[in-house]
């Protein structure tokens, strides 16, 4: 499996080199980005010399289409349409990591985004890869278009509740903090290193673009939804998200059944594990890997559901998932080449 | 004002030598420690070298009571009864520090603290000393109970939507988040800094020992509250604690208005800042001041209000608020020594 | 006294204004940017909310001069030249931030700051002011260069070895450590939070300016110094300097004719703080206080001594010691309004 | 090939784990503990859960010699000794990774790790295992002590310069700087997060255990060393070490024959990098990884040569550097299993 990367000098791309380098069959074919063709990508990331012997190349779509299986564009909202739009137009299957192909509604999309949305035909094509509430076989697939990061942890955290109707759909209340890798390698001042040290920040109040996402697939699942509360903090960590979410039971619910409930939910799903009574994972116990670790209780006093869901943002949010997508899309074991544990500590 | 401090070598012990130490009007008399008796406080604390030239003294209750006006018992929880207990048959005056005079009914403090309660009827002379929401005038009191660090950041959060009855009592959700100087300064392994760096735990879900207490003040305003969802986190800092609160509105209210009811309600509190449309505090905003800082809105599509409230654990949660509260049990001006400027970045 | 601060919206800047703030004898009269003029200061500095009611004023030197005791200059290397040789016009006293006036020979500031220097005759009017090192009366001097963080904590370290010529003067290697607030406010590649958490840099290797402010003081000390090797490290914390010195001992001296020298020399000054045998200061024993503290040693086996100096870089190393010298240019004690212990945890 | 790995609880052993888990040619085939046997790893690391779902067993030397291959002991200096001993008397190979076996002169392991040496003549047989500077075929190998982390880093950093005689070998004086990680796994005050964040501590001044460590090695190369200056800060960060080395040129140099030196030197040696000129490594660049990073420069002003060496201090440090000798008592390509790229960002 021959594979391009656009958008190489971004964490997401950077981070897909980094798994795909020991993926058993995958070779990486070229990196690509638009501001530093012909610099060898260790000028970007000094933690690759040696090891990744690689120039960053122009993005040449036709070249590109034509010299590998799989493209993965690991490039900002807008900018990805751009290419995905073209890449489409040839026989070469596609990632996207962006927020562009994930909003079926493209009114919505300029809503929350502010930006135009992509071509109408590619969005409704495009295959949204929350792997594990996936049905569709992906080897069909064209184009694939990764979930959000935070959306990614969310919505794991609500399927088996949503889907098995237990609570109440117009009481969810979701409470996400992420480290701050999630807000991209440019420098800013909101991340700058003596603003965000020793702090927390809670940004985007009630205006993050993932609550659209989100809300998307949960009123897929149970169309009485509507709208959820959504906020967003940054901790001061590289990695990680956790999303804190409260629901109303509306059913009788017991710790044990709603523990059993996840773990069948997710029995098949190597990815995905469901902490045991009164334990809740921490975001480090997920870090640098692919894991989704759950953990959720019941509380009688409130008749309130609380569940605890974690993920590297990188990874499981982003090019971790994407991985474990390309996988199915070729037909392979999900976990191929996925199987390292957390960094720990 | 002669000062004793009990609980020296703790966090808000020291905070409170360090603010004291600069307060116009007070003097510390002497500290107390019942393990390091005799040794210069700044063995525990070498940030005091030279600066504080004091011995750390036994515990020895008569001579303390007779020796000066005021005593701060910054010891935990179980441990400060039985001092202060001892110390209402003197005649000083008694600022603590610890949750143990906070619960008024004896069997919700036995269930959550899992300790013996303090004597029945010095719990119900201490005075809860939320200052911005006190009417009490403090001259007259002998034992203030000082607030806990989540319920200082919760309450003043929610003070002004409650007494105006404008919310849904029981849809109150608060997910906080602190520092890990509110774990207190014994290493565990829960702070030890491999495990905590760069990671955000959750701890104490649904179980934290601040919840009667805050649902004792919120039904002593709106008697329907009932029960609150309240959870905690870890992150990876020192001081600062977040709380981020939904709430449903069930009256009619826009930014503007909400934004003019907390002006109004805090106008004559200088320690509470409300942030302008759009802007919400981080916890570094306020570190090492006295300052609780919100920010809030509501947001329309999901009839939802979310307030944000930060302050400093250490300083408006413990040891700032206990000096402001000393102020005005000594008819000082609350602000007397406690104008500093939070420390930023 | 009234005060002006040019640059208010610096870290060095921020720093004045909070601790002029709650000084006993000096009011901030103005604060003024380049770029923000117009401004409530609380835009750039949320921290500031209410407490500081001041706006940002533009850079219109007469007016300045005319209406104030006293200027400080919290402004870029290179911009400050400007303003202080027009300030030097007036009747007025600056104190200079930057390091326009610390090198007095005009040569060697270009070749290590690669820019242009000051007016010569201010250079040379310019007092260096490393407060307890100088024996000049500030009370008759207009332009006071305050030194630079790293030469502040170096110099400290060395002056009681070197004074004495108890060491070989040519055998000093300087191994220093900063906070990432050292780097300035505004956002960059290295200071961004994802590159730097968990991370330990470091940069401008043999080439740091402030290499020859402090090979020039050490050589008025003993000419024999010549060069140091000094190098500077980015710590992933936001406040605090480490010099960590090694130097070779040339007569006989012991741990405790070393503690005895150094307290000695330093009996008078309340801001150096010398620990006792076996203890070492860390960076947060200082943090957002003016103290300089020192712990040394000497090794048999290598016949080296080893001092370890710290500083808050924000306060000791720039606004701490720079109104201690307004202090002494006003006839004040030293200490006046600097009191205040640091801030621990 | 079958492993054991005894302290699989502490950090070098859980990193163990998680490296030969992803190793193409071993298995793990039990792991022990002294305390915790028979509960699930994933009581003490969460992060491993499902995917190591093995039992901590109790340490019989006897049933683990004749059950594996090769034994990892990742225990405490002073506790590997007693195992080791006992193990030799099996056919098993052992690779320990205390400081047991480090030093052959028991005297000087005494007066400094203030424990009984272990039994002579396996100190004798033991290889000391700093893989790329060694000639020794390791397959005849049966004991390998593995080196220090600091050891690790300073001496990739000076073998070039010592093995070629160009520096004045009594000129060497080593800064080096830690994460916290480095502290093992059991909490204390000097790693309590409130105590560490945001702070720089230096600690054992002139007396870490690895000074001894670090000159026998020297010495060998060139035994005019006698002495050397190593000092050792921790960083608040979990992972990597970063040795700053300051030594004195005897030959003429230039920074490209010191540079070609160095790329001579490991030109055979996948995990030792060489950063180009002005280029310098951050311990984020080997995260996670077994490699270490080396940038170098000349100091014409002073005549000093400056070798910045940065390791993970877990992994080339501890764990990765075991596995890379291994690889070689197997047989192995030193490289399988070790070559996924460091974590970043």
């Amino acid at each position: 499996m021959n594979i391009a990367i656009i958008g190489a000098t971004g964490y997401g791309g950077s981070e897909l080199v980094r798994i795909l380098h020991q993926h058993p069959e995958a070779t990486i074919h070229s990196i690509h980005s638009s501001s530093q063709q012909g610099e060898p990508v260790y000028n970007s990331y000094p933690h690759m010399q040696d090891a990744i012997d690689m120039t960053l190349e122009d993005i040449d779509i036709p070249k590109i289409a034509n010299a590998v299986d799989v493209v993965f564009t690991a490039t900002p909202s807008g900018v990805s349409s751009a290419l995905v739009d073209q890449l489409m137009e040839h026989d070469v299957k596609i990632i996207d990591l962006s927020g562009d192909y994930r909003i079926k509604d493209q009114e919505l999309y300029k809503e929350w985004y502010k930006k135009e949305p992509a071509n109408h035909d590619n969005i409704q094509k495009a295959v949204y890869g929350l792997t594990e509430c996936l049905e569709t076989n992906l080897q069909d697939v064209q184009l694939l278009s990764n979930p959000g990061c935070y959306p990614t942890a969310v919505l794991l955290g609500l399927a088996p509740l949503l889907q098995k109707q237990i609570i109440n759909p117009t009481s969810i209340i979701i409470d996400a903090k992420s480290g701050v890798s999630g807000a991209g390698r440019n420098a800013s001042p909101i991340a700058h290193f003596p603003e965000m040290n020793d702090n927390l920040k809670i940004y985007k109040v009630n205006a993050h673009q993932h609550i659209p996402e989100i809300e998307q697939i949960l009123n897929q699942w149970d169309a009485q939804v509507g709208t959820v509360s959504f906020n967003t903090h940054l901790v001061p960590m590289t990695r990680g998200i956790m999303a804190t979410m409260y629901v109303e039971a509306t059913k009788e619910v017991t710790e044990d059944s709603l523990r059993d409930l996840f773990k069948e939910t997710y029995k098949d799903d190597y990815f995905v594990r469901i902490r045991p009574k009164g334990v809740f994972p921490s975001t480090r116990e997920v870090y640098a890997s692919n894991f989704c670790d759950i953990g959720l209780t019941y509380d009688e006093r409130t008749n309130r559901i609380v569940i605890v869901s974690v993920i590297d943002n990188v990874m499981k949010g982003a090019a971790g998932q994407a991985v474990q997508n390309m996988n199915k899309m070729f037909g392979l074991d999900e976990k191929t080449g996925l199987t390292f544990l957390p960094v720990y500590p």
